[in-house]
């Protein structure tokens, strides 16, 4: 029985309290201690992973030393680097973890490229804030200086935003296919992957984040997965969220989950987005399915933790 | 014919203008030109690079944003971070070069770790000078917050020095094989690899910077090329170089090299490291060779251009 899998966690897991790298990769070792169980029990593993605070910190840096010797990179630029050091650190925690293990399997990020449609509606109403809070003012003449974005955020002052278009292509998908075929450990489309969009001179870069729990979903479809594991603060999806009434779903078909999105049950702005894309994969095929639960339980997902949609 | 060539280009081609990402992209596109020819005349091509130029740049916008909520990195995952980004501009460019020549190849870039030995001597004598210049006062407050070595600089002020260790092995040379033989293009161990070192809990990354024409060497053994071209500001290895009596080298066997060393031909800061490498992967195995040469050479070295060591 083929078990290959693809594990997708946030970039939040990573960095939830502390931002030096020692201490965000004291939290890959954590997250990767599961993933090593899921490897041990004979799990072909692909893994994916967000970048939501680390290209935060990032861009606050470039902001920081903005000049013309030193000025800030376009957010391709900066994704690419963030695949970089969440690439490495995953990389290296999970191969020293296996060692131990007695299983000696080779472990590598791929800086991953993912095509958007450049008529992608998402460019024409940008909606994802990027960057710091600022003043009416000093957004204005961003504006003017660098061109973009900007609204108004919920009183709290003003911010870019940048387009969040739909996933259509992973670019370095044959390599990624030849390297696990191959008995690798593959880590790519991190932070959503690079986005490009295809021209007249081939892909460029574009100033855009593409949403990872989608490219999780196009990944795993691509990659014939017959598993997409999305880790996330919770451990299990519910209904009644906060209500005295709160109850988990462990077992769960799509239809019914389709039934309690009619009914209300998921926040558009966490969990929704989550479980939409596990509605998509697991009835992409025969046989497919996709588990919801906490990072901690990533490793049990055998032993039924978690949120099964089938 | 077996045609495996390992090109190392220095961070320096790549910005040695301007700093902007766009700007640095245009440079990698020329750059990526000379490379194709080389893939279209049926080479075997892997790719590496410096990034000592990048490498600072993301140093300083650490330092100026640096405080408990977005802490400077250390240079482990700074080095992996210039590996998203260098690779990226690398892959985007080579591939939308030969898609428009008609070749299909995949090109990936792999981050990359590079073991050095915990015990080299260099971990004891820092040499390698990283960020900006500081006062005395200001260097010793930096010490005493976060450790490390500082140093006068020829009275231009005091820097932070790295140690330069030796590289004794690519973590990821297995599958940067199976890469290549499947026929992907490969980027990896860019800016001299991620520097570890072997520890009880497995490899750890560690504050040093390695020498990329030193990683370059290794790589082109470790992967049985027959080619090692070094890319660098000039078009040829010189003679008296400067002096009236200077005279270009085209073909020159790696003894007549190593005579010229004792004569003191060749600056032991710019041109005397890249040919060193040059004859130590020359003389690995019968039939290797090393050239040295300009970037815009790269693409015509089988007509003769640059310096051929065999």
């Amino acid at each position: 029985m083929s078990k290959r899998i693809v594990v997708a966690m946030g970039g939040k897991a990573i960095l939830y309290k502390e931002a030096s790298a020692a201490a965000q990769q004291q939290e890959v070792i954590k997250i990767c201690k599961s993933i090593a169980n899921l490897i041990m029990e004979g799990y072909e593993v692909i893994i994916t992973h967000g970048n939501g605070p680390q290209v935060g910190n990032l861009h606050l840096q470039q902001r920081a030393a903005n000049s013309p010797e030193n000025p800030i990179f376009p957010l391709d630029s900066c994704v690419a680097m963030t695949q970089g050091s969440i690439g490495y650190w995953l990389q290296n925690a999970l191969s020293n973890i296996l060692h131990k293990l007695g299983c000696d399997r080779d472990v590598v990020s791929l800086i991953t490229q993912v095509e958007v449609d450049a008529t992608d509606p998402a460019f024409s109403a940008p909606t994802k804030p990027i960057g710091p809070f600022l003043s009416k003012q000093k957004a204005l003449q961003e504006k003017e200086a660098m061109g973009g974005s900007y609204m108004e955020d919920a009183g709290r002052g003003w911010r870019k935003v940048v387009p969040s278009p739909h996933p259509i292509d992973i670019i370095e998908k044959t390599s990624i296919k030849k390297l696990i075929d191959n008995g690798t450990i593959v880590i790519c489309c991190g932070g959503g992957g690079i986005p490009i969009v295809k021209s007249k001179d081939g892909y460029q870069g574009v100033e855009a984040v593409i949403d990872k729990d989608l490219v999780a979903e196009l990944l795993a479809t691509e990659l014939q997965a017959d598993t997409l594991l999305i880790l996330t603060g919770v451990d299990n999806v519910y209904v009644d969220f906060g209500k005295d009434t709160q109850r988990a779903l462990f077992q769960v078909s799509s239809s019914e989950l389709r039934k309690l999105i009619t009914e209300g049950q998921f926040s558009p702005g966490s969990i929704l987005p989550k479980i939409e894309a596990a509605i998509r994969f697991t009835e992409s095929k025969k046989g497919r399915r996709t588990i919801i639960t906490s990072l901690k339980n990533a490793g049990l997902i055998d032993e039924g933790m978690g949120t099964h949609i089938i």
